[in-house]
């Protein structure tokens, strides 16, 4: 048969981390490289709770086709967090339900974005590095890319002036993936006033933001441009990712080409788990939930940093010291190159990504991210020590 | 903020149906509208089993991130089903699990293929009439549609040559949607013929065969061409939509383009709804569901028939008798259009889809389509009349 590809298919590619993963399912590998939330944290009890409640009271509809928008309730409780979080952190933001759709994973509203706003060689700029799911979501959209940079305070705003005809600027500011690294209150402002002063639009990702050890994180983006940012969240962080539930917030000028989007994309996103989850959600469940998570992954992320600090003296690699989230991010003397040094860890029984796969363009190939969310304290500090004889055995040539 | 539409999303549409089950949603509405199986359908009870039992022994995988592909299990039964129900359809197709790629709902299966095949202006063929949601996956890639015309035994074989560079052609064999028409077996040899002369591959499209009612329909035709078309199914239609699980089965040449779009589009499907649907399909589960939605969807569609018989005579109105499915598809006298008509019936309390929306290019304006499944045989004929009297009251002028 003649199969003739889509031009924009040429450019899709494999996905870097799904290949390594499935080194890493190796048995006896301690893995730092997934972004894994811990299955400790997933509330089975709850969900199984809420399953039999559901089927029982409310199956017909909830095993139905169903609105392309999501389903009420949930729609209503997203609306209603949002603007609690933001309010105590000190910007109310009253968020319509009616703004709110229902997505398959955050992954899903990556998609619907880059089809409803990019053409081809439109630029859309991004952070260096950025999620690596963004990319390959925008990518058959066939976007030229052009990365940010950032220091430790966030992204570099006056970047932007040299872009003003970017059809987006998608940004991580809580714990980002790849880096674990946060966007001050100060340099939000900055990057809120710069982008209204461009008419810049704004695509907000925060899967993370819930996930802070100490401090809740500064009010999102979106709070102080309504009409101009796109905000995506996500149930995978704070209950399990297996149920595959997101969600976007879009401007009403915005939110029917992509509701539109979505009823192409897959109709609408299962009945049965946005019921079940409201259900769950019901209570204030996760005000009693994520502190445990939270809790967890400090407790991982403080165990890692004190094996780092214990194995990797004298390495010349450094680090930085999460907030929050799920990862942390290394950089490896100057030449080294964490592709090659990746086989090497995995012979001494650890995996983790290279930096380089988070690159849209000119990557830096001494980097690399750690995740200290799905190995045990245990295995932490057995992982950072082969890690660092794996380092020391690169050195050594 | 200077959003700008990307131009893919100036063809996005609001579905018609979507906005006319908004009318159908008012009480007392009987519906022959949307294409929603019956709820009596669903199985409940064995959905909490298997809920129950899936969270008990195998919780954090099911809750947890999973492979794009889908999992394994769940593969391994649609390959055998299909090899199965295949050779006792006379054309044994050994489908590799390899193959098969789980996706959220069949609709998602179409999106991915038209990352993967369409580009801006190609030639996609399609019936005439066709599904309308394949119409809205395919349009955000910018085809040109051509469509196939056909009679009562199939689409028009002749017309294929016509179009020969076409990308592929999309068909539904099966009590097709919306016309509830299937296609002979001496037509799909001839199909199958042609396409393999023309090297025209074939995307295949099946929600509905398991849904005959005193026969099966013949063997899919993708089984006479193994390397040539992609097929697809769901679980949609027998046991519930509101899981959004179907799948897609493709050549070898072309499954890692298409697991590569999946993982853009939504990482990967409900791990939670795959293993729970796995766990309700063993032992045979659907050898004894399936019956009885055939045996439910006969008599209903049996009752619109004769109501049809009993209350349309003498209105210049002809239909089609389906051998399975959920669909049945009305010509109107010439010149009446079902546009108009629709209005006098949800007045009298009956809504249905005109026929128009179904076609890629010159509708058929006085066509509707018809579903006998989500209406119970009472409401069928209390619908049937209430249509027949907005046809008389339409043709009084």
């Amino acid at each position: 048969m003649n199969w003739t590809l889509a031009r924009r298919a040429e450019r899709m590619n494999p996905s870097v981390i799904r290949e390594i993963l499935k080194v890493t399912e190796k048995p006896g590998i301690i893995s730092f490289a997934g972004g894994l939330p811990s299955p400790k944290t997933f509330p089975i009890d709850a969900f199984a709770k809420a399953c039999a409640d559901v089927l029982a009271n409310d199956g017909h509809a909830a095993l139905q086709y169903a609105a392309s928008e999501g389903y009420g309730p949930l729609r209503e409780f997203v609306a209603q967090e949002l603007n609690r979080q933001s309010t105590a952190a000190g910007v109310p933001w009253p968020v319509d339900p009616a703004q709110v759709l229902i997505t398959t994973g955050s992954q899903q509203a990556l998609d619907l974005i880059a089809k409803v706003l990019i053409d081809t060689d439109s630029t859309v700029l991004v952070e260096r590095p950025t999620y690596l799911g963004a990319l390959q979501a925008f990518t058959p959209m066939e976007p030229q890319f052009v990365s940010v940079g950032s220091d430790a305070e966030g992204v570099d705003v006056d970047e932007l002036k040299q872009h003003p005809s970017a059809r987006f600027f998608y940004v991580l500011p809580n714990f980002q993936n790849p880096t674990g690294a946060s966007m001050s209150e100060v340099r939000r402002s900055a990057l809120s006033a710069e982008a209204a002063r461009l008419g810049l639009p704004i695509v907000e990702d925060n899967p993370y933001g819930d996930l802070w050890f100490d401090t809740p994180p500064p009010a999102p983006l979106t709070a102080r441009n309504r009409d101009g940012y796109i905000y995506m969240g996500s149930f995978s962080k704070t209950l399990a990712p297996g149920l595959r539930l997101g969600y976007l917030v879009a401007p009403k000028a915005l939110y029917p080409k992509l509701l539109q989007a979505k009823q192409a994309a897959d109709l609408h996103t299962p009945s049965f788990n946005q019921r079940m989850v409201a259900k769950v959600l019901e209570g204030g469940f996760l005000d009693g939930h994520v502190p445990v998570i939270r809790a967890l992954y400090k407790s991982q992320c403080e165990a890692m940093l004190a094996a780092l600090d214990k194995d990797f003296s004298g390495l010349g690699v450094s680090w930085n010291k999460p907030a929050g989230g799920m990862f942390l991010w290394l950089r490896l003397p100057g030449a080294m190159r964490a592709v090659d040094l990746l086989p090497k860890a995995v012979d001494k029984g650890v995996a983790f990504v290279p930096g380089s796969a988070f690159y849209a363009e000119e990557p830096q190939h001494n980097t690399l991210r750690l995740s200290f969310v799905t190995a045990s304290v245990e295995q932490i500090a057995q992982g950072v020590s082969a890690l660092a004889a794996a380092i020391r055995e690169m050195k050594a040539g």
